[in-house]
């Protein structure tokens, strides 16, 4: 079997990936009997190409990180768009990761619902399907035979959803709290050493964290639809972003961060879901926590996620300053997955059996 | 099918396991179509019985606790010692729990090896087998087709070795540094907050966390099985435990671990692998750390395990103030994971297949 691959969006992360698939392709077909390759590129603003299945990644990736089009890439014919891409591909596997729209996860969700459609597993980096039409998504993958995974979608390449799948077995994760954004966790710590709001958001822009949009991060939205994520996939709840109760850092002073420092306290951002008179409340807002707490000890772009459950008790995971690699990392960990299940022909609909 | 299930080794954690069985065994049946029933159970000093699979373990459970003898249960008979049990035990599956030989790994190992070589899966609590036998065990298992698993082995229930073989697929551990002894740890912080080492220690004992013997842990010998353990798993590696560069926190004063505390400094027992000059090194150590780092938050009774991969790159599992039910449920979850692979024909000799 020769896995055929199609890439709905083909930016930084799609790209990083592509380099990983290209340098590991002996190791994939060694390790995991795993031999692909690639038929179809939707970008926003390079052209979408369709090919029987003779696209050079590399070369593709090359071309757009470049600013180059696709269009009239060797034995390619184009699309019109990526609908029109989707709706056509010849592939096994859709690789999902336009950019998150904060409203409503469009056209994410339309991209991902027609891909399971016509029965092509669906692998997305994109939160919004989870924050606004997980359950769908889900039972239309269950209805089609196929799979329907996100690893890379809250922690980057993280276990989060694997972990809770694989690791935690009849267990019930019953809350979680966590530090989940990167750009309000770095102006956070860098206001505690003496810097500026806006010395630390440029900082931020810089070093390449930030969102296309900054206010996203800093109003919380990023955490809260990340939170809502969590909630829907391991809690099987079915929320939305609006139903969460939502502070950002916006109106954060630089003086009341480092009072907080000289008390001993760290200022987070964090975000929760629990079980409360027997309903799910989720809530993202900055909170005062001892500077040597897990959570005031995650500093700079790092991320935390504590996971309480019955039968486990509480773990946390930590990421250690992530980027683009391990959010490529978490495609290629739900590809190696996607390809066992194929062979397996125990295709599952969803990343949490729960 | 119904697991046959036997025990060597009917301690707290084997006991608690039980309970989670008999509790569970509604949800398991439903949920993964697990069933079960017991067909021996071998003990130090409550004696050995074997069985057709009429065992009522929930009753057996309450007879150990209560100091009763299991010899004249309803419907067994008498085995002479875990061995023989081991060798004449009509069983899918062995739970070894005996307690840990920090020495030579034995009886777990021979027990293990018996088991193994008559085709019965292996899940152990004990770290003795992985840090004198693993590659030995590993490749009997491989052998015979069965599974030999060991989660609860080294951070309780909290999911590593798990988390490495079905989260990390295609990543290679590179190093790794953690905080996994729970007793130096509690002794560590008590000193922090004034006490003296003896009243910590004792304060450890009544809390149940000391192991039989507290030198053990005192010396760092915890810590260095567990490090070895690790590293023969996740890295390949075949060392023991005299490779280890080892120190202990005995001659600790307490007013160091206070000075250190004053200019912002955790001591802390450290476990710490990585590749140096083509060799892998191994060390547990007292080290001074930022109290406001990931390591110096990790206080009491909790422990954390930093991960170095290639792919991935650095990633961290806190458990939090664990207790017997943690590790309990890394034997429910080998077990659902067992049963997974004997459904699936797929049975793999190992937790970690790199």
């Amino acid at each position: 079997m020769e896995l055929k691959l199609a890439f709905a969006g083909f930016g930084n992360v799609a790209r990083s990936f592509s380099r990983i698939l290209c340098e590991h392709r002996s190791q994939l077909a060694t390790q995991f009997g795993l031999r692909w390759r690639t038929t179809a590129i939707a970008t926003a603003n390079h052209g979408c190409v369709l090919s029987g299945g003779d696209i050079d990644l590399e070369e593709a990736a090359t071309c757009v990180s470049g600013g180059y089009s696709l269009l009239g890439l060797w034995r390619t014919f184009d699309a019109t768009n990526t609908f029109h891409l989707t709706d056509n591909c010849d592939a096994d596997i859709l690789f999902e990761t336009t950019p998150l729209n904060p409203i409503n996860g469009e056209p994410a969700i339309s991209i991902i619902r027609r891909a399971l459609s016509r029965g092509i597993n669906v692998i997305t980096a994109n939160k919004g399907p989870l924050a606004f039409g997980y359950h769908e998504m889900k039972a239309l993958a269950i209805h089609r035979g196929v799979s329907f995974r996100f690893e890379g979608t809250v922690m980057d390449g993280t276990p989060v959803f694997n972990l809770a799948e694989y690791c935690l077995p009849a267990a019930t994760v019953t809350g979680f709290y966590g530090v989940l954004n990167s750009t309000t966790n770095f102006i956070l710590t860098g206001l505690e050493t003496g810097r500026s709001f806006d010395e630390c958001l440029l900082e931020a822009r810089k070093s390449g964290i930030v969102e296309a949009d900054p206010e996203h991060d800093i109003d919380g939205w990023d955490a809260t639809v990340k939170a809502v994520s969590l909630a829907n996939v391991l809690m099987g709840t079915d929320a939305r972003p609006r139903d969460v109760e939502r502070r950002g850092i916006r109106n954060l002073s630089a003086e009341e961060v480092r009072g907080a420092a000289e008390e001993g306290l760290a200022i987070r951002l964090v975000a929760r879901a629990e079980i409360a008179s027997g309903k799910l409340m989720i809530r993202v807002g900055p909170e005062r926590l001892p500077r040597e707490s897990l959570l005031g000890a995650i500093r700079g772009t790092s991320n935390v996620l504590v996971l309480q459950t019955d039968l486990m008790g509480e773990l946390a995971v930590v990421e250690y300053d992530p980027g683009i690699e391990q959010t490529a990392y978490a495609l290629l960990a739900d590809l190696i997955r996607v390809h066992e299940d194929m062979l397996r022909g125990r295709r599952r609909g969803s990343s949490r059996a729960g």
